[in-house]
């Protein structure tokens, strides 16, 4: 690439290792930041009574760390606190429309996080990965909004996930099939994008006249969202 | 409702069985199919030697059936045939902004389906399934686009899931916090919301010139997605 700062790589390990499609498999550590930058909503899976469940969840990350609530994952993290977790983060950027039905497919962008968590008890790093949190899905809300009493603090759960063990899957761009057989169908073929905005504020119907919505709100509606 | 038809109920099974924010989640199994029809793409839970794994994947739905591709599971559906996975559909509508971080939330509709996947082994089971598969993600398109060959058949591993055990959870609304002591705060509150739509085509830069884009796809564009 030959830029000043070389791209970070992600190690391989058996879990993260690219098995199928492997030409949409990343090892790009910077890849993965930006992923789990954009969005904000992952899906967490755990393993209960020897069964799957996968849970939608917000989540924040910071540094080497993702951070999520620990109630969503509670009964499995009851029943076996050193439990395994699979942590996906999904954009739909749009649908790969090919000559052919076989050649198919969706442009995405997912990240896939492998590992242990650990239950978050220091109360500054707790205070620290809850502003992680809120601060990931809306910056500026941290600092704007009331921020949890002792109370509040101690009904929440935080769990900490390192990124250490990660896999990103990319695609983008047309359909495969444009200089083969099918090609000569006289068929349309590209891409149908898939776009997410953030829309116009819609205040609390409880809210008392004269509150205006602040800058760091404001600013979002019309902007794209991941 | 007092409306004619009667809605549907999904039976309560000790996984579906709502345990945490109770008054989010819905038995309505109209509700599961209107979640399950406005989205293409899933997370597949699995459990691999122990650890979950979670792949986003394309789906469709036919009256009882989800089908997906038997290729994302393959490691799984290798190691043992008969288990369990789980599939989750999520549609993220806004960000929930109360007066308190405590209080800030997510608007969402989620599909969350378990139990055994069958692999379709009926050539006549599986092109119906491939249809509705496709059919899905791009309605027209199976009409449109060149359909499987025998060869493409074959390559093609499809998995049937019985929507018999699932469950529907559905937040909306503005924050909770609207008649609490936090509402005397004057702190703006309320909900940004997150728009899925259709972009403008983007044809394969491979297309030979002359060749528009069919109806059914033309009239996507700017239309929302979920």
């Amino acid at each position: 690439m030959g830029s000043a700062t070389p791209r970070r790589r992600l190690p391989v390990t058996e879990r993260t290792r690219h098995r199928r499609l492997r030409e949409q498999g990343s090892l790009d550590r910077d890849q993965l930041d930006e992923i789990l930058a954009a969005g904000f909503v992952c899906h967490l899976g755990v393993v209960v009574e020897g069964a799957p469940m996968v849970i939608p969840t917000v989540y924040g990350c910071d540094g080497n760390t993702l951070y999520f609530h620990g109630s969503v994952a509670s009964r499995s993290l009851r029943a076996s606190p050193d439990a395994t977790v699979c942590v996906t983060v999904t954009h739909v950027d749009g649908l790969v429309l090919a000559r052919s039905v076989f050649e198919h497919g969706v442009n995405y962008r997912s990240a896939m996080v492998h590992g242990t968590p650990r239950l978050v008890t220091d109360p500054d790093e707790k205070l620290a990965g809850l502003r992680c949190l809120t601060g990931h899905a809306t910056p500026g809300q941290w600092d704007y909004a009331r921020r949890p009493s002792r109370k509040e603090l101690a009904a929440t759960a935080l769990l900490a996930l390192s990124l250490g063990e990660a896999s990103v899957k990319i695609r983008t761009g047309a359909p495969d099939d444009g200089g083969g057989e099918d090609a000569r169908l006289g068929l349309w073929a590209g891409v149908l994008p898939l776009r997410a905005t953030w829309g116009a504020l819609e205040p609390d119907p409880a809210l008392s006249e004269g509150i205006e919505a602040p800058a760091h709100l404001a600013k979002r509606v019309g902007a794209p969202a991941n």
